[in-house]
């Protein structure tokens, strides 16, 4: 059994407009997590991801990994520490300046931590190159710490200086070609989003520095957003610009939103500066087609977090809670705890465990009354949360069931077949992680 | 199905005493890495990790995670950019000092780029504490990338600049308390080099800078290792010491070895250093008691493959070779092409499916002759190479069955319902990757 006792999930109070160690409190989803004991600040723009959050990132790693592979991803991993060099012969090196973590090595070298490894692929690409047409399409995906030095970091995880991202580079030979991947990656986007039952737009986007031809971001709207998107109330088209709805003309609302992916189109910008060619099915070889795929991971986190709790109340997409359920057992001394003593909670959790097995949480602080601890689990956000109260003692015994994504549903009664039945037939979709054969 | 002609594995011939892009080939698993399109350099040091390559450290880390959370571990991540103030406070920024890679942020404030994290997670038990004693013990483990500036780095993955590591952190009242975890671990770590089937020596190992008072380091022997262990040829007992063996005075002989883990009692060090105290049962206030261990996971793929392989062909621990069955159908145009066509191929592939979900490879490049892939599948590693070639027309058919592992075995000709029976049998463990529900 996994009992909550034994998590390391160091739970504070913050006080209002408090200052925590170099990081101020700027928004829910970074005071939510701190307070439930979920991530720690280190640093400004830095944390400590702690163990219940580093298991909903597990489980969100896992999904976005089925979606892109499921797109034809093949996972590689680029070393972070990049040569100075390749930034230099894109001109990024001088753009993006200021942003970037640089640093030398023993013997001078100049290296930087990548934001983003474009200048990473094109030259691995340029090194075993040049590539045949016949090789590709390639979409080639990571998922790793990124590094950006922000001027000013805020908002807990939605701008940090070392985040963890899924980035996904496309080789293609021309624009046609980068266009059925550029549809597929789309389609295992909106699976993901659909998975994690989150209203994500996408918004068609200036291509800007990046170069290429087309370009989409991926904005889920809530209050802590730095973007804004102009959703229209007729066709509910959306856009990044105001002004009547380019479609059909109706009017658009403005709502802040945060940019949690994005679709790029990148063209032959960094594979002609660092020669990275296609031999292709006729004439001379070329600079590669390229297109590239980012999801902020531990952004999308704190943004679904920022998107469905309440000021309160830690709320997660179901497929991403740490825990999915959470059982509180009879207070100690009770007249159920003396009925059942601890063998009713191990026969619900043995019960419960194949239809959830890896995530079921029991609360064995049975010390303290069953109100305040489901006080607790509901601020904690577990999509299930099953008491062992009254009822368990009637024939047959039934557990009150709380479903914390929905505060207007009224407690469940249920038997253990009822139960059972509940969760399997959720038709969210959940993430097994710990899976050793 | 998936297919060997849509993966990036760039394959190279590497000329005798070459030097590729600043990395001289000075061992076999470098050699054979790069080779079969593996690994690339990037620099002095740095590497690619390729999708091949990338999957089986996939399927290590999934090992790793699931042998260390049995010993208790919940896994967290701190960042890899750390102040180097905290560094400064225990003596390390000034003990290892060229081996750190360091930088200013913009505003001139110092960090380096973790090459391991005790400071790090003593400062987080002092942020959130002092703990209880009830609190504890606690294992907080994590997976990922760090740095170390190696004045030469060589031997490709077996010592390089940026490379994976699991890194675990027990967290104790006393001593007493610490040496239950240190069993624990110890027995994980047992586990898992069983499901590897790599023998892997623990030595005990003086314990030096780290403070503390015990240490084990974790040696696999293999002819590029830079350490060597002495094995006695009476008692087969290990040291680090040359000279008659301590336990039976046997003569002992020196092996050259790899070490890819350890096992730290570390004392109260850094907490002492850094006021990460425990409130104990009795008395006031203490510094906490820590442990410390690490698995090298990269450098344990390539050592793994320094023990095991030739000097011309791969060799994986079964439980983590990137594919664990490669099929390869008839040539094009061939007797059995011409009377099974493609369908026996796709045939072959679902039947096997069930029994290595997502693990089963189609070497599918069909206007190559068997026995140039099948040599190539060899080389390869595949654990299992499964060939339809002739006997396949007969009735029932039967497929050639090639086990990489063992050289002296001979080629065995079984019927599907045969092979599916030695692909269930196998005790090895295997690692299921790709698990969305």
């Amino acid at each position: 059994m996994r009992y909550l006792s034994k998590l390391f999930q160091p739970v504070i109070t913050i006080p209002k407009n408090a200052k925590i160690k170099n990081t101020e409190i700027t928004c829910k989803s970074q005071k939510l997590l701190l307070e439930c004991g979920l991530i720690r600040p280190t640093g400004p723009g830095l944390f400590t991801i702690l163990p219940l959050a580093r298991r909903s990132l597990d489980k969100l790693e896992t999904l976005i990994r089925s979606c892109i592979e499921a797109a034809g991803g093949q996972r590689m991993a680029v070393p972070s520490l990049t040569s100075a060099s390749l930034w230099d012969k894109t001109g990024r090196l001088q753009e993006i300046g200021p942003e970037l973590i640089k640093m030398e090595d023993r013997h001078g070298k100049k290296y930087l931590m990548a934001p983003t490894h474009e200048e990473a692929i094109a030259d691995l690409l340029a090194d075993v190159g040049p590539l045949s047409y016949k090789q590709l399409p390639l979409l080639l995906y990571q998922i790793g710490n990124k590094y950006r030095d922000e001027a000013r970091p805020k908002h807990g995880l939605l701008r940090a200086r070392e985040f963890s991202m899924m980035d996904a580079y496309g080789v293609h030979e021309s624009e046609r070609c980068a266009r059925d991947v550029y549809c597929a990656v789309t389609e295992a986007y909106n699976t993901m989003f659909k998975t994690l039952q989150l209203p994500v737009h996408r918004v068609e986007a200036p291509s800007g520095d990046m170069g290429g031809s087309l370009s989409h971001e991926w904005q889920l709207p809530a209050p802590a957003g730095e973007d804004s998107v102009y959703i229209c109330s007729g066709c509910a088209g959306t856009s990044l610009q105001g002004g009547p709805c380019h479609k059909c003309g109706g009017e658009t609302k403005e709502v802040q939103s945060i940019e949690v992916g994005h679709t790029f189109l990148l063209g032959s910008k960094y594979s002609a500066a660092l020669s990275a060619l296609c031999t292709p099915s006729s004439g001379p070889p070329a600079p590669l087609y390229m297109s590239c795929y980012g999801i902020g991971i531990t952004r999308l986190l704190a943004a679904s977090i920022e998107a469905l709790s309440s000021d309160k109340c830690l709320r997660w997409p179901d497929a991403i809670a740490p825990y999915s359920v959470c059982i509180i057992g009879p207070k100690e001394g009770s007249r159920e705890w003396q009925t059942h003593g601890i063998g009713a909670i191990s026969e619900l959790y043995q019960t419960l465990k194949p239809a959830r097995p890896g995530d079921v949480i029991v609360d064995d602080r049975h010390q303290l009354t069953i109100g305040k601890r489901l006080m607790m689990a509901d601020r904690m956000g577990y999509p299930y949360i099953v008491v062992i109260g009254k009822a368990a003692l009637s024939n047959p015994a039934r557990y009150e069931v709380y479903r914390s994504c929905d505060a207007t549903a009224s407690v469940q009664l249920l038997t253990t077949t009822e139960l059972l039945e509940l969760l399997s037939n959720e038709d969210t979709q959940r993430i097994k992680i710990n899976n050793v054969a």
